[in-house]
């Protein structure tokens, strides 16, 4: 469930509050006597008010028995008790008038029916009385910019930075606090949702896209409970130039059983996040350490002018690395023109060395020569072909025991990012095992961070790449319109293929002609006006899988056996299906081979209706080749969907055919979506049309689908 | 080339000297106060003696002008001379009784033609006269465990190991050196061979596989410039249970130019490459950090029993990552049975938790009740179905900030794994920051290694599984048969289709009957003998591609037809291919579709006979879904290659199809194999058989093709 967007600015009095209330303050709880420890160290500057049990001091600090004692009404109240108990500290707080809350105990909709009862009551509390709650089952906020650590664990000293987390896990959560001052980063938001029985993911990553300290937001999730507002809020943060970036976890099997163990939720089809994230403008991770790289990436360069990479290095063998990454990702490492090369050259570029790019300055200038490296690298970096520069060598992505003094190296980066208009990124040359003393340091001087090996900074390079190309798009396509046609949708919501295709007609699916016989008198007239061979099919709302019960008749040669293929057909039907009423046969011409697409929608209980293209054949059967994007699509996701293809070479001729005109593709298949959209709301389940032939610019269905959500019909 | 087999003590000669001159020495030579510095660094015990053209007291050492004037003949010398004077010391110090080399000079082969011819003349001059030559162009070596540093950069200080590297790149042993003990694991050799003059990547494999105090040989190689020296090497270090682990660099086209100004080594064919390691019994890693993790796991806890492996964590997020990354992996878990859960539930597993493989202790445990932990994880362990133990929270992986008790760790780690009789595998949860005084612990109380993060881990073990299957697998099959049977091939090296037919028959390739008519008069008898349909087949050696000029006729109905395309192939034959020999038309039955496979030899200069296997239309001309293998291959390799096909399904009846007999296409495969094997040394260029058709356990060649190397034809 989602929090309405109306009530976001709630939001900042939960996460940057004047004051804090602690309920089930006692000096035997753990939970108390951290979360307090936590709000001291991190120097929270509001008033920390206790209510406990027993009237006693904890910690220095006075409790009192009821809220109602306080002598405020707290910005929010931690509700430190057990599940059992939470329900009515709620309540007791709420009709003193407080309005937001954070509840760490688990034993909620984790925890089987009862703990599922408990939660609902929560979240229904809270939903009619309009009140903020984080969790249950989490570990609660620390806001470092803010200076509110309001943690269940020991946070240890971290460094502010502009990287936001926001976590179903607390102890991930807690894990990456720990974690990212060893990888040089520091972070503003760290928000554990937990159970989401009010605030979602979606309402964080709302209200973090609202936060200037915040440049990027990372998710570690394993369900996505609000699809929809899940998919609202990444839109709106590619669009406002803030990276969603995604650890999905839970997506095979084995995971399932153990999410469920873990929060209750429900796993979703992971091809289905992926084309999701991928829609929204969202950057997704497959490993928790790339998360963190992509993450420093863009804290510390922001959104990069390009990525045509020059590369620096004192090693041939981290030029072949670089390249061998950068081939398999598509990265463009760019040749350097003449002058460039010449120029090198003239800075004293070893005659044994190659001016080329990746460049390998050589052992000789990284060892003897060191002046000579910063011009080296600046020459580099303003061949017009080049985006960015990355160096190896420089600044604090050596390490310390090559170099130990930081404070050069960090000056020499610097030095060399302000003699050039280029980006200057530092890789660390493997995976690196950070100084925690240069991270003051770079918050000193403002260095930008190092990047952590080539892989996995060539990776996040090319995430954030793509992100920047979907963010343009996004902008540039504004609002998804969902107009639709005004057309007559037949009341009854079971449809044979001829009503699917005179529907689907209107919304302009390019469809193969036919005409529905319902005499065998007719049959001269219309095979005359389409010539032979013809196909005939039998044509009843009841009788979804033709071919089961030889409902399709190929290859009709001439009126005669177009006559007995009525008959014939007829009859199977009748046979097959007694109590289906059959409307007549479909007869068309047959038509021409081509490249042989399957398009789809299903409704999918998460992300609603989904659009899914696939090319005919072993491809989908065999290769589950198939592109998948939630309705409604753009011009351009339909484009993607078709690059995505492992058979996409098929669509320009890679055998033989004519290529396909995927503008042509792209008509059709938006006029399918259109209708698809059009449909969600008489109870669309299933729509599909397989095969659609396409010939270069010809695009055709020969066959049409349409399934409403109903009880199941009587005969199959 | 290849160092000669029978020569290898020489080896240990060079990398165990008693003693080592140093040419080249002088007061201002950096690479002599290097090489120097780092042998009393390292505590090299044997004789040391200088050679420099000023006679001069060298970093309190004496030089003589000559080698002759030296007390001893030393075991070892190292060149430190520019390239153009390597050639003259080299006689000097031969001349004077020296046999075993080191050349760290650039400016060989990688340097254009001047450097090429000095690097012949060098290696050469080695070969006429038995000598032992590691270089140029490369850094040295380092013996860990045998106290020899004869390094060109300064060797910092290293822990002792079992890993050994062999590098092409100087500058990346170099960088491996510096980062293992930050990984927390040791070293054994480094051993730099630059471009290889003489000593080759096979003889240091080789040599160490002799060498007790190396566990496993990772490999760095951009070139593999003895690709038969190399097979055999990994082979037998594979079949003594020493993994070699190869970072191969250099793979794309881009990357071709940065090897070539590099090390002028040629970039063989990644897919070549990847096949002949998995042939081998090599494993192949695709990044630095996982070539370290992969060398850790291995080091540190040897071939493992299994790799059904429990985990046991505190975090639910952990379990959700192991379980994601061990299904990608195929890697399995396995479910514990109800004993072990009551036993855990017993043992103190709080009721919140859920006992189950991974295993979530939650933080009640890991925070609260940490006694509890050992003994939890033992009980896992031992579940029957177990046969490794994962932990996270034991021993050196917690990082120092979570827990400053090292030693406490290190030997609840210990304690843990004398618990259980299965081995106990440490897990950093992410990216490790290890603190270097673990690695003097672990070297004390011999603790195991920690494995980096859960993703490399994960993939480590997977890559050791693999490993240990195909040594498995090399144990088992010992050396292939490359006996073939007596055949008489024809002198004539241009084969028809009727030749190849005739030839690959006697070797047991199952092909589709056909007759060689060669004249019209004949159609009558060998119609009458095959019923029709039938196809037919212009035969003529100088026709390769039939198809291109109409050369074949299908399902002919009756004998007319059968006359008139007789005709029509000859007419067509001589009017496009006036100058062919036309032996006939080859007249066959037409046989009943199939699941097509094509399975073809081709010469790779590097590795000779290549075998490719895969399936026919758009597996192979658009997914090029191709396995490949060097011959000879065993029936293993073949049964792996079918596995490996992406269209592997189609062979199981994916798509209706009878399911095909895998046994009866490794016999027709290996016949077919047998034949290439036995044609190599007449000159075979390439052999192809496509399609071949199978229909459940009925395999036939429907087509041969034989190819041998020979000038152009005439006709093509």
């Amino acid at each position: 469930m989602s929090f309405p967007h109306a009530k976001r600015p709630a939001l900042d009095g939960l996460f940057k509050p004047t004051s804090i209330a602690i309920m089930g303050a006692s000096s035997r709880s753990a939970w108390a006597k951290t979360v307090l420890g936590n709000l001291r160290a991190g120097g929270y500057g509001g008033e920390v008010r206790l209510v406990g049990r027993r009237v006693e001091t904890v910690f220095g600090l006075p409790t009192v028995a009821a809220m109602a004692d306080l002598d405020i009404v707290p910005d929010v109240a931690f509700i430190l008790v057990r599940a059992e108990f939470v329900l009515g500290a709620l309540k007791e707080a709420a009709d003193f008038g407080v309005t937001r809350f954070v509840v760490l105990a688990a034993g909620f909709g984790e925890a089987g029916t009862e703990g599922k009862t408990l939660e609902h009551e929560i979240s229904e509390y809270c939903r009619e009385r309009g009140l903020v709650l984080l969790g249950p089952n989490n570990m609660g906020f620390v806001n470092f910019s803010g200076r509110v650590f309001g943690f269940g664990l020991s946070v240890p000293e971290t460094p502010v930075g502009g990287i936001s987390l926001v976590s179903q896990s607390g102890a991930l959560a807690y894990q990456m606090i720990a974690h990212m001052p060893t990888r040089l980063v520091g972070l503003d938001h760290v928000i554990t949702v937990g159970n989401e029985a009010v605030l979602d993911v979606a309402a964080c990553i709302d209200y973090l896209i609202d936060q200037d300290s915040t440049k990027v937001i990372c998710l570690y999730v394993h369900a996505i409970r609000s699809p929809l507002e899940f998919a609202t809020a990444c839109r709106r943060a590619a669009l406002a130039g803030k990276p969603v970036i995604v650890f999905k976890a839970g997506f095979g099997e084995q995971s399932a059983r153990a999410a469920v163990a873990h929060t209750g939720g429900l796993v979703g089809d992971d091809r289905i996040i992926e084309a999701v994230l991928q829609q929204v403008g969202a950057v997704r991770c497959t490993s928790l350490e790339d998360l963190v790289t992509t993450a420093a990436l863009f804290e510390g360069y922001g959104e990069l002018p390009g990525v045509r990479a020059a590369v620096v290095t004192g090693a041939g063998s981290a030029c072949e690395v670089f390249t061998d990454r950068a081939d398999r990702l598509g990265l463009d490492l760019p040749t350097i023109n003449e002058e460039t090369a010449d120029a090198l050259r003239a800075a004293g570029l070893p005659t044994f060395a190659t001016a080329q790019n990746p460049l390998d300055v050589t052992a000789a200038v990284t060892i003897d020569a060191k002046e000579i490296l910063p011009e080296l690298a600046r020459i580099l970096a303003d061949d017009p072909s080049v985006d960015i520069l990355i160096t190896q060598g420089i600044g604090l992505a050596t390490p310390t025991y090559l170099n130990p003094d930081r404070r050069g190296l960090a000056e020499a980066h610097l030095r060399l990012a302000a003699s050039t208009s280029k980006p200057v990124l530092a890789f660390a040359d493997m995976a690196m095992n950070a100084d925690p003393a240069d991270m003051e340091l770079r918050l000193e001087l403002g260095t930008p961070p190092v990047i952590e090996s080539i892989d996995r900074g060539l990776e996040a390079l090319h995430a954030l790449d793509r992100w920047s190309q979907r963010r343009r798009q996004l902008l540039n396509e504004g609002e998804l319109s969902t107009d639709t046609p005004e057309i007559t949708i037949p009341d009854d919501r079971r449809w044979s293929e001829a009503t699917a295709r005179q529907v689907l007609s209107q919304f302009g699916v390019p469809i193969a002609p036919s005409t529905l016989v319902t005499s065998v008198d007719d049959i001269g007239k219309v095979s005359a006006a389409y010539g032979f061979p013809l196909v005939a099919k039998i044509c009843s709302p009841e009788i979804v899988h033709k071919s089961d019960i030889g409902g399709v008749i190929l290859n009709i040669r001439d009126e005669e056996e177009a006559r007995a293929a009525f008959k014939t057909l007829t009859e199977r039907a009748r046979e097959h299906h007694p109590d289906a009423r059959i409307e007549g046969v479909l007869l068309g011409p047959m038509r021409p081979p081509g490249v042989e697409l399957i398009m789809g929608v299903t409704r999918d209980s998460e992300w609603g209706l989904v659009l899914a293209l696939g090319l005919g054949g072993v491809w989908v059967e065999v290769l589950e080749d198939v592109a998948l994007r939630p309705l409604p699509v753009s011009r351009h996701d339909v484009s993607e969907m078709l690059s995505e293809l492992r058979a996409a070479p098929l669509l320009d001729g890679a055998r033989g055919t004519e290529p396909a005109d995927r503008e042509a593709i792209a008509d059709a298949v938006l006029s399918f979506a259109g209708a698809a959209w059009a449909l969600r709301e008489a109870g669309l389940e299933a729509m599909e049309s397989n095969p659609v032939v396409v010939r270069g610019a010809d695009v055709e269905a020969l066959d049409v689908l349409v399934i409403f959500a109903q009880p199941p019909p009587m005969v199959a």
